[in-house]
């Protein structure tokens, strides 16, 4: 009878767990010194909150079952609708903006793939409650200040910042109608994957007439928002999204973000919720998946039964993160070390030894000691083994302090250590 | 169309995730500092893992589901056979003893009551490869520390420490056979609920002949060792077992926490998988359900496949324990904290606030400021409201320092701010 994890999930052996934390707790203090709070919610959730956000085909791609009562839920694939379900709920008492970020654990019912797991963590960061393009820049710099925290720069990654409206404007201007406007979008998203016939092919069964394509393209690979401008013929909603993306550029500028960003017309972002900015973030090579993607999203809430209010905000996954790090040999030493290993010099001092390690920890400080009874050599040994700092070496007649890392030791008087054990083991 | 959470789970506003982050840190630094390593597992398991644990009874109390490939799957509803699974598959490579704890999420398919939620934290410390009283012991401990560490005293809380072996020797002596052990163990879990009649209806369901009951009675309420194996009649198997629970309680007094802990007999536990000492924390009115439960469970690794080894730990919800927290006023202030909040005194100054913000953040610092244009007086009102220590103004001629406490302002150079900002905001 052996078990296995089950495929597309991970277990977390202390080696791996550690490095997660340490991943958790760097996005967890990058979210809070960007002015950030932390929310989280079940991960089970009524299936229709999903529906309601994205349609019945998002029912395939999530675990859903039954309970006893007879309830359709799901296992989250996603923060969003359980964030615009939480804010909804106290919409009148949240103070705004209101600046969110979670670490949630999140589940898609697919088959595994590099960079994509049946279980994973996300981070995610958001602002409810503010239209302007300060709080887009607020959370992009959030993401940029993360990316530089980790060891990355300009040189590894890239924020692709497009622009729903504008793309918008682009489709509608080569034909397509509201009713096509989806699938034309969700066909544009796969643009950068696909060679130029693949491309033409795909645009073709989501509507996109082929004598736009040309004109579409001229667009998406705009270098400047003034050419993207032109290639869409200018006019008022042209010149306000346009100037608002050139705003955003400029306050990522000025908070020291700008090396990281660049416009790129062609990041469309495949979910239809989408209504402004919107960007992703992508090794520079450009061979993995996204390592982040977000934007703004001025009607989520409204559609899960709260008002129109403004909301941008993007999600960060665990797993390409991690894969680029480990291959930029940017992850960090994070084994497990003690401050002491508390050894007994001779039989008979087994008390003496728990009375120590007990004083010890009450205090802090990180101890351990063997339950096995061997000699001073073994034990000493142990402690190397356990990457103690220092051995507590306990005598008949009191205590010696052994730095591991010199082989220095000293007596101590073991009130003293006790009363101060800081000043004596480091 | 309005979303609620699902019952028997909790949304976690930013104030109720303070307090589960500020418990999960302490469960992590507490264990840590005892020696532990920290792991976790996927959310979801292969239903027969707990099957083979629990038997087929477990199914209906737990989230199951099956996957497009027919494969069935379970939300973990504890995480221990998960934790065997792991050391199995890596029995041969970890050195040992293995010390282990994690802070898993689980889910239970039941309906909520008080202080038993369908989706909880648990606190998992658990010690493989050691058959000593002494690993038993480093549990305990383990345990306690991390009551004193949140305040709780022995006047609040106590572990009640009982005998899974001597219970069977008990049973086995009142005429209960191997094949019924299991039940008489679980009737005699629910005794200290019951009134006495109650618990002879339930005993006698559960095959101890009522003759036997007084017997059995006077082993449980024994109040001390010598008293218990008097009630058991003496044996070499009795003495063995007392004599392991005499140096337990020994060996937790030289650690300092013998004032927590005490002999209760009554203690079984409902699991049938432990194999030695089980213990409860239980708060001293006994009005809450246990806030841990734990034993020593020597068979189970090897039920999944495994060797033969020690294995000994405890499990800490949150719920219960958390209920008794706010009960003692021991639940601490963990709302969000800003060290400063930056404001313009002048129209125009918003790129200086930007280039001010980007930097402080970057140098660790957790700073914001206001999207909005608004009056200096309006803006440090906000930086109040957010619980800002210091204001930074930034004006058109340069920076000063408000300290939102005292009221002190003072001029500072930005240069100087920006190269050693705790200097300045501290």
């Amino acid at each position: 009878m052996e078990f296995q994890a089950v495929k597309g999930t991970r277990d977390f052996y202390p080696e791996q767990m550690a490095l997660r934390n340490w991943l958790t707790e760097t996005w967890r203090r990058v979210s809070i010194r960007n002015g950030f709070v932390e929310f989280d919610a079940p991960i089970i959730e009524y299936l229709d909150l999903f529906r309601v956000k994205s349609g019945d085909e998002i029912v395939s791609q999530l675990f859903s079952f039954t309970d006893r009562g007879g309830r359709e839920l799901a296992l989250r694939p996603e923060i969003t609708p359980t964030l615009a379900r939480m804010v909804n709920a106290r919409i009148h008492s949240l103070p705004r903006p209101i600046k969110w970020f979670s670490i949630p654990r999140l589940f898609r019912a697919e088959n595994p793939q590099r960079g994509r797991l049946r279980e994973f963590f996300q981070w995610n960061v958001d602002i409810i409650g503010s239209g302007e393009t300060l709080a887009d820049a607020e959370c992009i710099f959030t993401a940029v200040d993360l990316l530089a925290e980790v060891g990355l720069t300009p040189q590894d990654v890239a924020v692709r910042i497009g622009s729903r409206p504008l793309t918008v404007a682009a489709l509608r201007r080569v034909g397509v109608q509201e009713a096509g406007m989806e699938a034309a979008l969700a066909a544009l998203d796969k643009r950068p994957n696909l060679s130029a016939e693949d491309f033409a092919r795909l645009a073709a069964e989501a509507g996109i007439a082929p004598e736009g394509l040309a004109q579409l393209c001229a667009f998406q690979d705009a270098g400047d928002l003034q050419a993207a401008a032109e290639a869409l013929g200018g006019g008022k909603e042209v010149e306000e999204e346009t100037a608002k993306l050139r705003a955003l550029m400029e306050q990522l500028g000025h908070m020291g973000a700008g090396e990281y960003c660049r416009l790129d017309l062609r990041i469309v972002r495949g979910l239809a919720y989408y209504t402004g900015v919107v960007y992703e973030i992508h090794d520079a090579g450009g061979r993995l998946r996204a390592i982040a993607g977000g934007g703004r999203y001025d009607n989520l809430l409204e559609v899960l039964g709260g008002p129109e209010v403004g909301a941008t905000g993007f999600g960060m996954g665990d797993v390409v993160l991690t894969i680029l790090l480990a291959e930029k040999h940017k992850l960090p030493d994070v084994s497990a070390r003690l401050d002491c290993f508390v050894v007994s010099a001779a039989p008979g001092l087994g008390p003496a030894v728990l009375e120590v390690v007990g004083a010890l920890r009450r205090r802090g400080v990180v101890a351990d000691y063997s339950f096995k009874r061997t000699s001073l050599s073994r034990q000493l040994k142990e402690a190397n083994r356990r990457r103690a700092d220092y051995a507590v070496i306990v005598r008949a007649d009191g205590l010696a302090v052994k730095d591991l890392r010199t082989g220095q030791q000293r007596e101590v008087c073991r009130e003293e250590l006790l009363a101060d054990p800081g000043r004596h083991l480091s």
